[in-house]
Parts: C-alpha cells; structure tokens; sequence
C-alpha cells in the first residue's frame, strides 16, 4: 500500500509518501513545500494547492492522509491553518484519493506508542521505522511521514477502498481502540 | 466596475455579484452553493470550489471580495470555516481576479452607516441599494451582495488593478477611515 501524508500549514506545508505493508515501511518521497512569505495569502494557497496536487499524482498513492486538529493557538491561527488544510484536501479530491484524517495523539500512539510523546521522538521513530539515517527535513516532511505511517499500521498495509459509511465506522472504532492504548501507556 | 462578493461557509457559502459606479448599484447574480451535508467534507469542499470557479468565470467580474473573519465560536468552528474560505480564495485566484478582504464591521459601515448594524438591517439595505422588491434569499446571498457593494462603496467604484502592495496600503487606510466613521456614528 502506498500512503501519502500530509502536514498542512500556511507557512510550510509538509509531505511524506511511504510504501507499506503494515510493519515494514519504504520512504518513497518526502518535503515541504514553503511558498515565499512575501506573497499575496491566495497566491500562497494556490501554491499549495497546485503543489500538493502535482505531487500526489506523481506519487499515484492508494489514500491521502492529513492531520486532523481540535486546538489551535487561538481563532485567529485556526483560521489561518483551516485554509491550508481546505486546499490541501481540496487537492488530495481532485487526484481522485480517498482521504483519511488522524488527531495528533492518534498519531503518536500509533508511532511512537505514547499520545502524549514529543515531537522529537515522533521524529526519531520516523527515522527508525524507515531506516534512514538521519531524520528528515524539513520536520514539517518527518511529520507528514509519520501520519503515513500511523494510517499504514492503522490499516494493516491494506488497502481498502472506503465503502465511505464503513470508512467513518472503522476510523470511530479505530479511535476508540487507540485512545484505550494510550491510556493504557499514560504514566 | 463588476464585483462578485462571497459569504463563505462550509454548510452555505453564498454568493452575489453586483456591478456598480460607486453610488448606484445593479443586481447581476445572486444565491447560494449548499453541497448535500451527507457528503463527506473534502467532498463538499470540492463542491463549493467548482462551483465558484464557475460562477466567477461565468460573471466575469473586475475582482472577487471575501468577508474576512477575526472571531468565531470557537477554534473547532474557525477551522471549519477556514477550509471554506480556504477553497473560495482559491477559486478567486484559479479565475484570475485579485481577492480583496473586508471584516463585518467595514461591511456593515459601508452598507448601513453603522458598524453594529443587525443583519436584518444589513439585508434590508442591501434590497434598497439594488431596487429589490424583497431581500434576496438565502440569507447568505444577500450578505455576499453587501460584501460586493461595501468594496463597490470604498473603490468609489472604480476599478484600479491593484499593484498588490498598493492595494494593501490603500485597504489599512480604508480601515483607519472606515474605523474613524464607526466611532463617530456610534451612539
């Protein structure tokens, strides 16, 4: 199966494309792509949008997976990351990609074995669990990477074409069953 | 000088174009893209996307205006509401008009005089403004149409192809103005 993660943001926005069979990971691509500050903010999100899109056709990944958040700074930045995250999935529709969404503990539990772990260490685990030898960069790119791989292990490697109800039901009690690990590993 | 105006949300993104010398105002097109909320979220995104980038293209206007948000209820609700302005700037740019940004009380100044105005006043304005014999409905198409007329109203209804930075210069300008009015008329 082959998964491509996303980490939205309208300043760097990352990506990562694994190919697995549920353990066993391969890198198949990874970065970030950082339209320049200085731009108008609609030609940034276009930058992301066309961007995202060239890549995931290149990539021809079975799914797309992006961060799912709740909290944000404040109103004002989740605003700001809701309209990266709108064009980036925007984009992963348009490929013709099912997509797939993942909270940030979620996606340390099924990385790194621990919802609360730190980024560090979810980049750390990226490295091992790829077998590279340093941690990608940016860490926009790690972090993309490991919500590639929470959603391979998640799904055993396969890939099942969403019926989309059965999708949600599965992604429902799939969070119930990660969030009871990681209670379970909480100190 | 033709301005479409956007009131985006993910359940109702409305939307009004209006052409305009800066004084009196016409009705060109008005309404609202409501995707079925049974579909799945990247789904509609892609629905209120296309379906703006249609309309813009059709309308042909001189630029496209975007209510721009501070607060919301909530982050959850800020993040929702960003993909869908996210995907509605998208359009303006992938259409090729320049985005301009108003925040509800410029809006409400430009179009009432007043910047605590009801909605209800806002709409009823807005069908004295353009002739109408009734507010236009939904609700949401006739707030894109204040949104139009409050840029038709500050532009003096003159286009000027907005070297970007001047643009934004002569817009933090129109704020301190717009601002100084909303003291003065408040009771």
């Amino acid at each position: 199966m082959r998964v491509f993660g996303v980490d939205p943001g309208s300043v760097r926005t990352g990506y990562g494309c694994v190919e697995s069979d549920g353990t066993r990971h391969r890198l198949v691509s990874c970065g970030a792509l950082s339209p320049p500050a200085t731009e108008p903010f609609p030609d940034r999100l276009r930058a992301i949008h066309d961007g995202l899109l060239k890549l995931i056709l290149a990539a021809a990944p079975d799914c797309v997976v992006i961060e799912n958040l709740f909290h944000a700074k404040n109103v004002r930045s989740a605003l700001t990351l809701g309209h990266a995250r709108g064009v980036a999935m925007l984009a992963a529709v348009e490929a013709g990609r099912p997509v797939f969404e993942y909270t940030p503990a979620e996606i340390k539990v099924a990385v790194v074995g621990y919802g609360r772990a730190e980024k560090a260490q979810l980049q750390q685990m990226v490295k091992l669990l790829l077998g590279l030898d340093v941690v990608p960069t940016p860490h926009d790119a790690a972090d993309a990477l490991a919500i590639a791989i929470c959603h391979a292990q998640a799904t055993g490697g396969v890939f099942a074409a969403p019926a989309r109800r059965a999708a949600r039901a599965e992604r429902s009690w799939r969070h119930v069953k990660l969030s009871a690990i990681a209670r379970r590993q909480a100190p």
